[in-house]
C-alpha cells in the first residue's frame, strides 16, 4: 500500500484520526498478536457500498476489510498513533461513508458496471463429492453423452429459428416488392419522364419501410434494448467472460427475431447474420440449462450444466450454428466462433462445435429444400450468395490487382468504423430519449428510401430485357422489352442485391448507377449501423463491397477494354472480401465463408485471402475492427489476447486493490450478512489463523463468491443446525439457484440466528489462484486469461492477503 | 510426506540413524529458528545423481535437498529424536549413495528420460530491461516485423523443399516404372500365361526397390535414427513440451528429405506428407533462429527469438506450412496444425499460421507449374489427390450408408492400430541391432513387391485399352488392346493408385482384384509404419480407404444394378475419410485436406465429416489415434488435453516430487558448482530468509534453471567481480548458448573462486507458479497445461517449499 495515492476517509465519524494507525499497521502485516478491538466491530463491516457522495467502484473490487482497516488516512495525513479505534461506537456504523480513492480504478469510475462470469471451476468439497461420484464410469459418459445430445440440439433448433426468420423476410420482402413494382408499373408512364405519378409509388414504399421499422425500432426500445445491433459484440463479450444481462434469454430472442424481420423487410441497410449468432447464442444457453426464467419454468434436465462455465461452451456452439445457418457454411462458423468469438479454447470444444455447425446446416438445408418444394432429396448445399457457376480462375498477375483492392477495402473499412463511431457517440449524446431513437430509425428508413427514389428518378440507365436478373424487372422510365436497372438494385433485399452484383452478367450495370449506389450505401449503412433496431453488419458491408470491387472492374475494363480477365463478378466478390477484412478485420472465417456461400473453388481462396489480409493490416493501422470498437466503446471491460501495452513493466501491486473485504473460515452469520449488504463485492478471501477479528491479517486458504454466501444464508447452512441440512446439501444446491442468484435483499434478517455461525471450508474454492505482489503484470495477465478468472487474489510471502486483482485492473489504469 | 512411500537410504554413512528426525522436523515446516549445521555440509549437497546402483529418476524431478534433508527415513522405521545430524562429517560425502523410492515415481523408472522445453518465458531482471527498452514503440514494431518476415520465409523454404521432394520422388517413380513396364513388355510374352519370363521383371522390380529401400533405411538408422517414420508424433510431442533431442536440426532434415525419397521410389506402403511436415518444423526452427548447429555458423539474426517460446509459434507454423506443401491445401494446413499439434494457442499465432501455409502452397503452386511447363500464368490450385470434375453431389438416403462406410473405416482404423502397435512392439522386442532394422526394411519391400507379382500373375483382370487411366498401360497376359489392371494399380506411387481409385471410371476394376489389393495393401502398410525408414502413413490410409469404398460400391452396384448413385469414385473418397478418421481419428483438417485436394465442393463437405465422425467415434472405443499411440509406446511424456481419469480426487500433495533441492538468493558458486554435478534437476527453487544452510526452509522468491545457472558459473557472473561483466550482460547473453547449453563438466574447477558468491536476484525468474498441497490435481494441471510450464512449485502456508511438480507427475503414478 505503500507507494499508491490511497485515499480512503470517513466523514461522520468523530473518532476517525485515531484510526488509521492502527490500521496501516494491519497493512505492514506485523504478525504478532495485537489487541483485539473487541467483537462488536468485527460485526459491523464497512463497506464501499455505491453511490452516496463517492466516486462509483465497480462491484467486484475488493477495497476494504474489517471496520479495523476500513479506515485509511492519506499518507500524508498526520496520525496520533497507538489509540483504539471506533471504541465502543457499536451502532453508528451506517453513517459512515467512506470515500475511496484508488489510483487503479479512477478511470473504471464512471464505466457502466458490468460483472465477470464465473469461469473457474469452484472445486469445494461439494464439488469434489460430486466428482468422486462421476468416477464411475457410467455416470461420466452419461454426463459426456447428455452433453453431445444438447450440442445436436443446438443444431437444429437455431436452424430452426434460422429458416422461420428467413422464410417470414423472403415472403414478407417478395411481397412488399411485388406490390411496389406493381404501384410502379400501373402509376408511372412508359418512356416518359413526367414525375408526376412517381410520387405515389414512393409514398408506398415509405409506408412500408416506416411501418415494419418503427415497430421493430419501438420493440427493441421499449421492451428489450439489449437486442440493438448484431449482437456479435454481445456474445463475443460474453464468452470473453463479461456477463452482459439479459443477453441470453427467451425474450431476448423473441424480440431480436422480430426485430430483424421488421428491419430487413423495413428495407434498412443491414442483414440478418449477426443476429442469428445471436439467436444461436440463446437457444444453447436456453436448451443446455433445461430451464426458462422467462417462462418461469424448470423442465428438470440438464441439471449438472448449470454454472458459468459449462454454459460458456454451449453458448460458443449455438453460435457457431448461428453463423452456420446463416450462411449455410459450417467450417465458417466453426472458424468464425473460434476467431471471432472463442476467447478460451480446447479440442473437445472445436469438435463439438462443429457438429453442432454441421447439425445446423444440414437441418436448414432440409427445411429450405422442402420450403422450396424438395427436388429429388439430393443435398446441394446452401449458397446465401448464389453460387458461381464458371469456375472462377485468376493470372498471377492478378494478384496485385488484388492487393490494391484489399488496400482500398482496408481504407473504406477503418473510415467506416471511424464514421460510424462517430456517429454513435453522437447519437449517444443527442439522442437520449427512448421516442428519438425510434423516430430515428424511422428517419433512416425513410433516407434511405428517398435517396433510392432520387437515383431511379435521375439515373437513366435502362438495359434490354432478357437477361434480367431481378425477379421483377422494372420498366420504369424505360423503353418496351427493357428495364430499369438502377430500380432493380434498389427493389429486393440487400442479400438479393449482393448476388446480383456476384452474379450479374458483364454490362448489367452503369458506371455512374454502381458509384452513386457504393456512395449512398456506404453513408446509408454506416448511419444504420447503431440504430436501436436489430441488424448485423455483414451484408451491408459486402454489398459496399461488391459494389466498388464491381465498379472497380468495370471502370478499368472500360480504360483497358482488351483485360478480358475483368470478370465483374470475381471483382465483386473480392471486393467484398476486402470491405468485409476492412471493417470487420476477420480473416480466415470470412474467407471460407464466402467460399462456402458462394461455392467457389478452394484454389480462389488465394486471392480472397490475399484481399483480406492487406485489408485487415491497413486497417489495422488507423483503427480496430467494428466489434472490437463497439465493445470499447461500451466499455466493456473485455480482456483483450495479449496485455495492454501500457501495463509493460508493472507488478501486481501496482495494479492490484487493496485492502480486501475478508471471511474467516468459520464466521458469524450476522458478519456476513452485515457484510453482503454493505458491499457489493462479488468475491470474498476466506482466511484462517485470525488473531480476533483482524480478518485481513488471517492466512489465506480459499474464496467464496458472494451468490454462494448469500445461498448459505438462504438456506441456513449454519453449523448449528448442520444435522437438519448436510444430509440433502450437495452442489446441486447451489446450481439449483443459477443464474439468477438472489439479492441479499431477499435474505430475511437473522434475527433469532444472530448469533449461529457459518463454516465456510465445505463451500468455498479451496484452490483460488494466488501471485505475489512482485510478480509482472503480463504473467498474471497470462494466467487470469489463461484460466478465465474472476479473482485473483494477491498474498505477500507469509500468505496473507496483499490485495486483490480482477478484469477491471487490466483495463482501466 | 506422510503417507508416502518414501525410501531415501544413504547406504555408507555411520551417522545415519540420527539423521531422519532433523530432516521430518524439517518437513513438518517448523517455522522457529533451529540450530545451523555449519556451512561445510552445504557446500556438499547431495544429489539423486543417475545411475550408481539407484533407480533412475529422471532428470527434471526435485527429489533431494541438502544434506540435512537428504536422509528420510521410512515412516516405519524407528528414529531417535533431537541428535544433529552428519556432525562433523565433511568430506566423506561423495560415497554417499541414496536411493529413493518414491511412489509417484516408480513408474517413470524405466522410461526414457525426456526433458521439457522451457515454454514458460523466465521474466527476470534482465528479460525486464530488455522489455523496457521495447516500450519504445520503434522496436516493438520491428520485433513484430521481423517475426513476420521469418512466417513468411518459413512459407517459401518449406515449399521449395516440398517441391524438390516432390519432383524428385516424381522422375525417379516415372523412370522406375518405364523401365519395369519396357522390361515386362520385352519378356512376357503377350496373352500366354508361361510364366518363365516374368521373372526378369520380378528381379528387376526386387532391385528397384531393394536399393533405395536399403539405402535409406541404412541412412535413417546409422545417421540420424530419429527422422524414422512420419515425425509428426515428434512434432506434436515437441509442440507439447517435450524436448526430443535432435528433432530440429538440419541433419536430420536431410536425412529425412533422403530417406523419404528413398523408401517411396523404393515402393514401400507409405506416403511423402508426415515428412513434410517435420521438414517444415525443421525449416521454422532454422530460420527462426539464424543459426545451424549442424553447420556450426551463426547468422547473427533474429537474435531476439532464441528461446523455446518463440521457437515453439515457428514450429507449428512450419508444421503447417509443411502439410500445406504436402496437400495444396492450406487451410487444411492451417487445422491440421491446429487439430491435430498445436497444444497452446492464440489469435496472432492462428494468423501467422495461416500466412505461413498460403505463401508456402503459392510457392509450390509456382514451381511445380514452372517444372510442369506454364500455362498462361493461371493459378489453378494443386490437386494432388486429382480433382473431380464432375461435382459430386449424394442424396439424403445416402447418409446411412456413408455412416456404415465410417463404422466400417472405424473398425479396419482400430484394428490397424492395434495391429500395427503390436507389430512395433514385438520389432523393438526382437529386432535390436541396427543392421536388423534395415534388413527387416528391405524384407518387407520385397514382400511387397513378390504379393504384387503374385497377384498379377494370378489374377485375370484385363480391360480393354482407350480409357486406361495409367500412365503405362501393361499389355501383361492379356490382349492386345487390353491392359492389365492389376498391374495399373502397382505401377505407380501410392499416391497415383489413390488418385485412379478416385477418378478411374466405373468398371475400371474387378472385385476380387480390388478385394485382395486391399487385403494385401493394409497388411504391407501395417508392417511398413515402423520400420526405420522416414514414411508417413497418410497416403497408405488414404489408400487402403479408397481402395475398401470403392469395393463396397462395386459389391452393392453388383448387387443392386439399378442404384445408379453408387458412383465408385465418390464412395472410394469417402472411404478414405472414414479409413483415415479411423486410424488418424482427426475430423476437421482431415475432411478439409480431402476437399482442397480433390476440389469437391463445398456441399460435399457434409458426407465427409459424416464419415469422419462416425470413423473417430468407433475408433476411439477401441483404442486412440496411431500418432498417440505412438506416443503413448514411446513414453513420450505428452500432457494430454484432459487430466488422465485416475488423477481425480487427489491433491497436489499426493503427486508433487519432495524433497527439493533449494539455492539462496545469494549462494555460494561453490554450492552451486557442487550441486549442479551431483542433481541433473533443471530447475531450482531460490529461497531467501534461511536460516544458516537449511535451504529448504527457506521462503520461495523465484526459480532457476539448471541452463541459467551453467552460464552463469560459465561466464563468471560472481558478485565479487560484478563491475566486470555487469555493464555487458543482457539477456542475450543467456539467448546466445540457447538452444544447446553446455553441460556442468565444459565448467572448470572453481579452484581460485571457491569463496565466491553468486546473487541469484538477477537472473531467476522471479514469478514462478505456485500451488498449495491442497489444491486439487485437476485444477493444477489445467494451470500447467495453460501456461506450459515445466516447473510448478507447491508451497505451505507459509510460502515454504513443500514439493515439486513437473509433467512426469502428471503422467505416471
Amino acid at each position: 500500500m505503500d507507494d499508491r495515492e490511497t485515499l480512503i476517509r470517513l466523514d461522520d465519524e468523530t473518532s476517525d484520526d485515531d484510526a488509521p494507525t492502527a490500521a496501516q499497521k494491519e497493512m505492514g502485516q506485523s504478525s504478532k498478536p495485537i489487541q483485539d478491538f473487541g467483537v462488536n466491530q468485527s460485526e459491523d463491516p464497512s463497506c464501499s457500498s455505491s453511490g452516496r457522495g463517492a466516486p462509483r467502484i465497480s462491484g467486484n473490487n475488493h477495497l476494504i476489510d474489517d471496520d479495523q482497516s476500513l479506515l485509511l488516512g492519506n499518507n500524508t495525513s498526520p496520525i496520533a498513533p497507538e489509540i483504539p479505534i471506533n471504541g465502543g461506537s457499536n451502532g453508528n456504523i451506517n453513517n459512515s461513508e467512506p470515500i475511496f480513492h484508488l489510483r487503479s480504478r479512477t478511470a473504471a469510475a464512471s464505466t457502466p458496471n458490468y460483472e465477470s462470469l464465473d469461469y473457474e471451476v469452484c472445486e469445494n468439497t461439494l464439488f469434489q463429492e460430486e466428482e468422486r461420484k462421476r468416477l464411475t464410469e457410467r455416470f461420466s459418459l452419461r454426463k459426456d453423452v447428455i452433453r453431445w445430445i444438447i450440442f445436436i440440439q443446438i443444431g437444429i433448433i437455431t436452424a430452426l429459428i434460422a429458416c422461420t426468420i428467413d422464410i417470414i423476410i423472403e415472403e414478407l420482402s417478395e411481397r412488399k416488392y411485388t406490390f411496389l413494382f406493381n404501384a410502379v408499373q400501373k402509376n408511372v408512364p412508359l418512356s416518359d419522364s413526367s414525375t408526376g405519378d412517381l410520387v405515389i409509388p414512393y409514398l408506398y414504399w415509405l409506408l412500408f419501410s416506416i411501418l415494419p421499422v418503427a415497430f421493430g425500432a419501438a420493440m427493441v426500445t421499449y421492451i428489450e434494448p439489449i437486442t440493438a445491433g448484431s449482437g456479435i459484440p454481445q456474445v463475443k463479450s460474453y464468452l470473453n467472460g463479461v456477463k452482459i444481462p439479459r443477453i441470453v434469454r427467451i425474450k431476448t430472442l423473441a424480440v431480436k427475431a422480430i426485430g430483424v424481420i421488421t428491419s430487413v423487410v423495413g428495407g434498412l441497410a443491414g442483414g440478418k447474420e449477426g443476429p442469428m449468432i445471436h439467436a444461436g447464442a440463446v437457444v444453447a444457453a436456453g436448451i443446455s440449462q433445461g430451464k426458462s426464467t422467462t417462462f418461469v419454468k424448470d423442465f428438470r434436465v440438464f441439471k449438472a450444466f448449470r454454472d458459468d462455465h459449462e454454459k460458456r461452451d454451449f453458448v460458443l456452439g449455438g453460435g457457431a450454428a448461428g453463423v452456420s445457418a446463416a450462411f449455410g457454411a459450417p467450417i465458417g462458423g466453426m472458424l468464425f466462433s473460434l476467431e471471432e468469438a472463442a476467447s478460451f479454447w480446447n479440442q473437445n470444444l472445436i469438435w463439438r462445435t462443429l457438429v453442432a455447425s454441421i447439425i445446423s446446416v444440414f437441418t436448414l438445408n432440409i427445411v429450405l429444400s422442402a420450403y422450396h418444394g424438395l427436388n429429388d432429396f439430393t443435398f446441394t448445399g446452401l449458397f446465401n450468395l448464389g453460387k458461381f457457376d464458371t469456375p472462377l480462375k485468376f493470372d498471377y498477375f492478378e494478384l496485385p490487382i488484388f492487393m490494391i483492392l484489399g488496400v482500398t477495402g482496408g481504407l473504406l473499412g477503418a473510415a467506416w468504423n471511424s464514421l460510424n463511431t462517430k456517429i454513435n457517440k453522437f447519437r449517444k449524446r443527442f439522442i437520449p430519449w427512448k421516442i428519438g431513437k425510434v423516430i430515428e430509425a424511422v428517419v433512416v428508413a425513410m433516407l434511405g428510401v428517398t435517396l433510392a427514389c432520387l437515383m431511379i428518378y435521375f439515373i437513366n440507365d435502362c438495359r434490354p430485357l432478357g437477361n434480367d436478373p431481378t425477379n421483377n424487372p422494372v420498366q420504369l422510365f424505360c423503353e418496351d422489352n427493357e428495364y430499369n436497372a438502377v430500380a432493380a438494385l434498389w427493389f429486393q433485399t440487400p442479400e438479393a442485391t449482393v448476388r446480383s452484383l456476384f452474379h450479374d452478367p458483364p454490362g448489367s450495370h452503369k458506371i455512374l448507377t454502381l458509384a452513386l449506389f457504393t456512395v449512398v450505401y456506404y453513408v446509408l449503412s454506416c448511419a444504420t449501423f447503431g440504430l436501436n433496431v436489430s441488424l448485423g453488419v455483414f451484408i451491408p458491408t459486402a454489398l459496399v463491397g461488391a459494389a466498388w470491387g464491381r465498379l472497380l472492374a468495370m471502370l478499368t475494363y472500360y480504360m483497358f477494354p482488351q483485360a478480358e480477365f475483368l470478370h465483374p463478378g470475381k471483382y465483386a466478390l473480392i471486393g467484398a472480401a476486402a470491405n468485409l477484412g476492412g471493417v470487420l478485420r476477420m480473416t480466415i472465417s470470412l474467407s471460407v465463408i464466402l467460399m462456402e456461400t458462394t461455392g467457389v473453388e478452394s484454389s480462389f481462396f488465394f486471392p480472397l485471402i490475399i484481399a483480406l489480409i492487406t485489408a485487415k493490416w491497413v486497417g489495422d493501422y488507423f483503427n480496430e475492427g467494428i466489434y472490437d470498437t463497439q465493445i470499447q466503446v461500451n466499455h466493456v471491460p473485455m480482456l483483450t489476447w495479449e496485455p495492454l501495452p501500457q501495463y509493460k513493466g508493472l507488478k501486481a501491486h501496482d495494479i492490484l486493490s487493496s485492502p480486501v473485504v475478508c471471511i474467516k473460515l468459520r464466521d458469524s452469520a450476522h458478519y456476513i450478512y452485515k457484510m453482503l449488504k454493505k458491499c457489493d463485492h462479488n468475491g470474498f478471501p476466506v482466511v484462517d489463523n485470525v488473531h480476533g477479528d483482524r480478518r485481513s491479517e488471517g492466512r489465506v486458504c480459499g474464496i467464496i463468491l458472494r451468490s454462494q454466501l448469500i445461498v448459505i444464508l438462504l438456506k441456513s447452512l449454519y453449523v448449528e443446525n448442520k444435522r437438519f441440512w448436510l444430509p440433502e446439501t450437495s452442489i446441486q444446491t447451489f446450481r439449483d439457484v443459477y443464474p439468477r442468484y438472489p439479492s441479499i435483499k431477499s435474505v430475511r434478517k437473522l434475527d433469532d440466528k444472530i448469533n449461529y455461525t457459518v463454516d465456510l471450508s465445505m463451500f468455498m474454492n479451496p484452490s483460488p489462484v494466488r501471485v505475489n505482489p512482485h510478480d509482472s503484470v503480463p504473467r498474471i495477465f497470462q494466467i487470469f486469461r489463461a484460466l478465465g478468472l474472476r479473482h485473483l487474489l494477491v498474498i505477500n510471502n507469509e500468505n496473507r492477503i496483499a490485495g486483490i486483482i480482477t478484469r477491471r485492473d487490466f483495463i482501466y489504469k
